[in-house]
């Protein structure tokens, strides 16, 4: 019986942020008429999540002219931590996820795509970690001309919360 | 509790439509094999809405090059308005729709990406002024290559609706 | 009741794949850390799925540069046969379904975006033909600067499936 609380906190989501050493800053803010979240039933509907820290973006530029995949990949795990941070911000606690039904990642290129999914990888990566491997989400990889802020990442999430 | 039913009133999506002095033009009807509206659960999907009226473009072009911020704008609204129409035309009634759940503006561009916010806002604040501002939906803002009709705005809408 | 019956089998998303002599290929599989398929409620959601034969890209390149509009249709109905595969691997049959929620058709285009709807139709058509033309989606048609494998197209697919 304690073996399986100790297993079931093992596999909170909390608990391997804190485990990974992730510390969340806060949540993104919106720069329009809009709302970071949206609940509607058990889907949690998240804005278009930048790779953005303190309402700033840490990347400007597009992959393949003025960023390289490894300047992506990253770009890719800040966005998926504006992610975390805006739906622990709604939910209280991302214990309350029981998985990512859906991410897509746009990705701004020069043209080129040979690693969008490498790029992509670097969200995808940080959602396994967090919600476990077991529980993977579905994925789009859709190279653009260009993103808000002229960031070279945005993220769409659907997640799912427990009733 | 007359109060009551006045306020009730006052935030009723087609009395706000009235005030707005907003006529919706008829509903678009599809380019293809495909529905403008379907309805699964709470959730009322809806076809991409771009800016046409009478099954006209009203917009050429890209932002940045062939077309300016404020032109964006306009048919960011345009957009919007054919969103509306068609949700009116599926429901009956826009007082059916609690919220638009999620808005995705997909913008043609030359390539930069300044201003994209601000073009998506000429839809964003439509819904805010129709549906009320205490219920802002989520947003996705994406610069992409072209878009059918070589309009420059696309919408993606969900939107929930009442049991 | 026994005509009932048949023209029950006749209206089945399996009987008709039969009829049209459609054989699914196997399943796609990831190629990176992400499902094919995530059931929430009555919504299946596919990852974006490409025109992707036996993991390989059935075609490269881009529309209005590469590839010609007769070369994209097929590529759509290609990925098309892929989200019906995914599909089925998840739920064992297609007769689960009981619509297409919603479609989105990214296509890697070098501009020009005359002819995307017509594209976008060689999948459209395919579920139409698969599920009914009674109960078509609704369609998202994006032209994007490049895509996954540098293949011409994606598929968004959202299902919906019986309870």
């Amino acid at each position: 019986m304690a073996k399986k609380q100790i297993s079931s906190i093992d596999k909170s989501a909390e608990k391997r942020l804190q485990d990974l050493e992730i510390e969340l800053t806060s949540a993104p803010t919106p720069f329009g008429s809009y709302a970071e979240a949206v609940l509607s039933g058990n889907l949690l509907f998240l804005t278009g999540m930048l790779p953005v820290v303190d309402h700033k973006p840490k990347y400007i530029g597009r992959l393949g002219k003025e960023l390289d995949t490894e300047a992506g990949r990253d770009a890719a795990y800040t966005a998926g931590l504006s992610a975390l941070a805006a739906a622990k911000e709604y939910l209280g606690s991302l214990d309350k996820v029981t998985r990512v039904v859906r991410l897509g990642v746009f990705i701004a290129t020069a043209g080129d795509s040979s690693d969008l999914p490498k790029i992509a990888d670097g969200a995808s990566d940080l959602f396994e970690d967090v919600f476990g491997a077991d529980q993977p989400s579905v994925r789009l990889v859709i190279g653009v001309a260009s993103l808000p802020l002229n960031v070279p990442i945005e993220l769409e999430v659907i997640l799912e919360v427990a009733e």
